[in-house]
């Protein structure tokens, strides 16, 4: 497997990509070659930096970085030798099979619309993110590439977030919920109650409406909004569970027998940061493009970098996007033909 | 101070509000009447079940009550005699100076809307509510009254927003944060960035763009949406505290070691708990009507209800009605101005 990292993407490059780079090298024997794309000099300091010298590691020179505060569609115009776009020639050109970015997501989609275009029938690509509960995980998507998306956007996102369940997490006919503020298909905004009635018509698992409330209590596999909600869910839950963690911190270590109880505990404490901690998971997918894009939080940790490269290695297994343009133009034709008849 | 209360809204109606109701009449002495809305017989049968027996009750009798499944506009409109609408009918009439609702949220914003009418100036009622961070608390507005919102709406949620935190909070020049998905003004849908540049040109001190990650950080004392994402985000906050305290739970019960380490760190959990927990706020305002409507959450604890008719009774205290048909009519006279200048 080829793989291109951008080494210069998030808010810690080139230090935690470099070292998430090294940490997947040992992790993942079946990558064949797994190109850093950055300024030379600067990748070539952390590989010393961090004693990893793997014979599978190539350096594309590129000169440019796209900033975080940069408005994506005119750095992807303007600034053509960044680590982005180089890592998303790559994968036009087929040096590499997948190409995994924890910088600009804006960039990155960008990118990948005007580079490697959209799969057949695909409206817009949507970010598909995993997110953990207790003992389960399930797919987000749209989790931000598309602010402003609509019924029929969503419905193209149903269909991908449902493949993408059904290969990825092994989950046989996913069920998918719609994200809502009710049970009810009356309720809702005039997008999510026209995607709702979308929905019912698809051969997708349709499981309805879903609340924030119920999100954590594993109702669906997949759960669908538009990527202007689905990125608030996602950094709200975050941040709620962040901002606990923090409390019972600070609570904890309020007076020493509290301590004492919190070290007698503290196995409890490691295992709920282990299996709700999003670093385990590392990328979402940008599907719905002519290639295999895995966008990572920009705070990445090394761990975070690696489990975003071992995400691309699978998605290169599980040959995704033949599925999706498959099912987008059987359920684009379906639509055409009940169009045709009424 | 004169309150209603629909004793037959919420999921555990009429226990809860009866029990709530008990418990607020004991520690409000300001009350002197408490009005309780439903089926006579019913609201009898409970108050005895609790052994209450003040005389500042009155029961108010109505036949229907509004099923939390039923479409608002049709609920408001058939069901004339509904504890809904008859505790706003009080409201309107005088007999009280506030009303609180468990019940269907939807069929409180029709009915205060209908019977009430909005304040002068106001396009759109919003939800007020008040969500705790660990050392503070900070207003989230709109939580679910109009799932459809455009920037003007949203500009006079955050005027709303801005008087109930400097009157409620008690917090000088309020700051605004704009919900969004980044912190640059182009960032955010269509209707976040055209609100972004309205809430710029007001006297509000405008924070910006805020995120996800930033909810619990404290940096603004206002959080400005539209109903749909105010609701999910309050939904799914709830949602992931909630799944790790019971995730939390089950952890510290695997073993004995663990357990005995809970029961050192008890307090802990429990200071957390209790400074997290919703019902400590109880409810949430419906700003913009004519008219103070507290509404609590449909799952509503007899703590909850109690609280949301503190709510109501600090409510009566502050008088924000004037001060918000001040300030909307400055603002909307003021855009107005802009209008024949340019």
């Amino acid at each position: 497997m080829r793989i291109a990292l951008d080494a210069m993407g998030g808010d810690y490059a080139p230090k935690n990509t470099i070292e998430g780079a090294a940490l997947a090298l040992k992790a993942l024997p079946e990558i064949e070659k797994l190109v850093l794309v950055g300024n030379t000099p600067t990748i070539e300091a952390e590989l010393q930096r961090v004693g990893c010298q793997d014979s599978r590691i190539e350096i594309f020179h590129s000169t440019e970085v796209v900033d975080m505060h940069e408005s994506a569609a005119r750095a992807v115009r303007q600034k053509k030798d960044s680590s982005v776009s180089r890592s998303i020639d790559l994968l036009k050109n087929q040096t590499v099979q997948a190409m995994v970015s924890a910088g600009h997501t804006g960039a990155v989609v960008a990118a990948s619309v005007l580079k490697l275009r959209t799969l057949p029938g695909v409206i817009r690509p949507a970010v598909a993110c995993l997110i953990p509960t207790e003992n389960k995980v399930f797919v987000l998507i749209d989790a931000g590439a598309n602010p402003d998306s609509d019924a029929h956007h969503m419905v193209q996102f149903a269909i991908m977030g449902s493949i993408y369940a059904r290969y990825v997490l092994s989950r046989q006919n996913p069920r998918v919920g719609l994200m809502s503020i009710g049970e009810e298909d009356t309720i809702g905004n005039e997008t999510t109650k026209e995607a709702f009635k979308l929905l019912k018509r698809t051969r997708l698992n349709f499981y309805g409406n879903i609340e924030g409330f119920d999100l954590f209590a594993n109702p669906v596999d997949v759960v669908v909004c538009d990527g202007f909600t689905g990125n608030v869910v996602l950094k709200t839950a975050e941040a709620a569970a962040l901002a606990i963690f923090a409390s019972l911190k600070h609570q904890l270590f309020k007076n020493p027998i509290r301590k004492l109880g919190a070290s007698f505990a503290k196995g409890a404490f490691q295992t709920i940061r282990r299996k709700m901690n999003p670093d385990t998971y590392g990328g979402s997918q940008l599907l719905g493009v002519n290639g295999i894009c895995i966008i990572a939080h920009g705070a990445s940790s090394p761990l975070a970098v690696k489990n975003a490269i071992r995400a691309a290695a699978d998605s290169i297994k599980y040959e995704l996007n033949p599925q999706i343009t498959k099912e987008i133009e059987a359920y684009e034709e379906s639509v055409k033909e009940v169009g045709a008849r009424s």
